[in-house]
């Protein structure tokens, strides 16, 4: 759906973190609060002056047995009487957080509204934290054992022999996103990883190996919103939400016509290039959600930066390369290398585009006026696209 | 904080629902679509035309073991591409739920928005619903063992012995909102309770007995949302959104300086009066988050129907009843007699202000221009009250 701006003006993002983030000590509070008083220092904005403070968590109650997260943060930010939330959308709780920040910014609900997104989930073993995530398949689904995993392995299969796309391609994807990662002090693996060691790495969901997936992460990332006359007040150097859009496909996979297009990435681009008024052909950096590395052809294919069954041969190109490539894509790491803390990522995403576009992405650094976050929930059951740029 | 309306129109509550609340059969996703096809048709909208769907709903998962649940709604509603989100908020879950739609419509984002609420607890002993719900305290407290009831015992009796009310004025809240219950089709205790009754019924957290606490409640409910000319093309009998806003008080309940003072209350309450320019007096008719029979006392105290210390009175003196007084106060059984289905409460509080503005209460009717929702999460940890007015 095409979205309007009907507000009078722009929003602004004026501040930005992140934590570490890995296996971290301490409970999604602690996690929360770190990136939560570091954005307010970011953005230079007293915690009393915070009108709304949102939080994207997907299950701190089934993870830590804990609610009322987003009550405790503002407590522990001392910026009550805040109104607060928590925004859950899976794992594109981050970016649905973006949404609802900028429609309580856009409605003149709040003047300045701060987001902070994380999960903590290292302590838990994996199977646990599997289940925890499989829980978003829907029942029919859910009861024959599939796993978000399992639908990456099918869908990758499928892809690799319908365009006749090699293995390699894949394993491309984890190498890019890795070296990119060793340039993020906050990423979870700062380390190369080469081609030989993905394409050997034990066997998850055939084809898919383990380093086609991105890890179990704890941590969290916040980004500060405005108007953008308020924005002024702050700083000049700001970013513009451009476009904004969220839309949802099947909730049962299997029933979709055709399993490598993810029509919730296809819908919410549209209505993000709409309303910003941008075209793919615009974008000069993106963070795509590299769950899985299949993924990030299925958002290159669904936002217009490749054809159908053909972003592969770009990554064998070095199109989404950082340094040489026409369009970088997860400078950051991406969720491979930088880790999946599933209610900050897509907070982390738009983090990293704010400072691509602010210019303060040091050694990630690429030449970017507008930059664009893609966010999946579940396998493409909901997902939202942010499209920012650097004020003018 | 004060909330002025930037948005160019106001926006339209147009069609509303809620199913039976008490012991239901079903997942919660059985109960959301329920109350969502009710709405949908209520309202004359297709599914099709809804482009946010906002899923209030506190603990899918702690309860069911299921998450992602609003995408699986818009599913079940085909509805997609529909953008959806779980709003949480704890108890104040369906208020917040209220604030986002808002939010959606006023920033332009939607311009139909589909609001459904609800949860699915039954299944679950007492002491683990108990414990799932003691679960939005903060750790400093939660470890002390202390749950929502111990917290509404020990303000009542401090209020009690502070403001040398009667024990009897808590007990006459609930008559009065079982009295009202009878009338409500879909209420779980649809049956009148006397006072004897309720002073003899076991203590459950002294002064506090059984009676004086809301039950545990499967249901769902749901509202539409859309700009005013949007509404004008479905209908004449719609209602607006005056004033909206929500506050936070501190989530360590015993940091408050005055314990019979809900902060969040109060704040919120000054919001959604600054933004619809009404005051207390102007209210009709109110629905007050009594899940204590003591939170009907402070919410009156906190939104200006009453001074501190003297809302007993207005119930000992008839203020409150709906056929007689002049503030009826939950026409709709409140969550007392009506139940408490934590994501469903506020949007059911928001269904039975709706109706009474259109007049279509039935034999709850009362005579309303203006009525006022008040929905508290936690002990008051985070308040949203709502204000809304029939279109002229």
């Amino acid at each position: 759906m095409p979205k309007p701006q009907q507000a009078s003006e722009r929003v602004a993002v004026v501040g930005a973190s992140m934590t570490q983030f890995g296996q971290r000590e301490g409970w999604i509070m602690d996690l929360l609060a770190e990136a939560g008083i570091e954005c307010l220092e970011d953005a230079g904005v007293d915690a009393s002056d915070v009108e709304h403070l949102y939080v994207s968590n997907m299950a701190s109650g089934e993870f830590e047995g804990m609610t009322g997260v987003p009550n405790a943060l503002v407590h522990d930010l001392d910026a009550m009487p805040a109104y607060t939330q928590r925004v859950d959308q899976t794992s594109s709780s981050g970016g649905a957080g973006i949404y609802a920040a900028w429609q309580s910014i856009a409605s003149g609900a709040s003047d300045m509204t701060l987001l902070v997104g994380g999960e903590k989930m290292s302590h838990r073993s994996t199977p646990k934290t599997t289940d925890i995530i499989a829980s978003v398949t829907h029942p029919v689904e859910y009861k024959t054992g599939v796993t978000l995993p399992s639908f990456a392995g099918l869908t990758a299969r499928h892809y690799l022999e319908r365009f006749d796309a090699p293995r390699e391609s894949l394993g491309k994807v984890a190498v890019k996103n890795h070296k990119n990662g060793v340039d993020n002090p906050h990423a979870q693996f700062q380390k190369e990883v080469d081609l030989e060691t993905i394409l050997e790495s034990p066997i998850v969901a055939d084809p898919l190996r383990l380093y086609d997936f991105c890890p179990i992460t704890d941590g969290s990332a916040a980004l500060m919103f405005c108007p953008e006359s308020v924005a002024k007040e702050y700083t000049d150097e700001y970013v513009i939400i451009a476009g904004v859009d969220g839309a949802t496909d099947t909730h049962v996979v299997h029933e979709r016509e055709d399993p490598t297009v993810m029509g919730g990435v296809v819908e919410s681009g549209k209505g993000a290039y709409e309303m910003s008024g941008y075209g793919p052909d615009d974008i000069d950096v993106a963070e795509l959600h590299d769950m899985f590395t299949i993924l990030e052809f299925l958002q290159m294919e669904g936002l217009g930066f490749a054809e159908q069954g053909e972003a592969w041969k770009l990554i064998e190109e070095g199109y989404t390369e950082r340094d040489t490539g026409e369009l970088p894509v997860n400078t950051s790491g991406g969720l491979k290398s930088k880790g999946h803390p599933l209610g900050a990522s897509g907070i982390a995403q738009g983090v990293e585009i704010y400072e691509q576009l602010i210019g303060e992405a040091g050694p990630r650094q690429v030449d970017a006026d507008i930059g664009l976050a893609c966010n999946v929930g579940g396998f493409g059951n909901c997902v939202i696209t942010t499209i920012m740029e650097a004020a003018q």
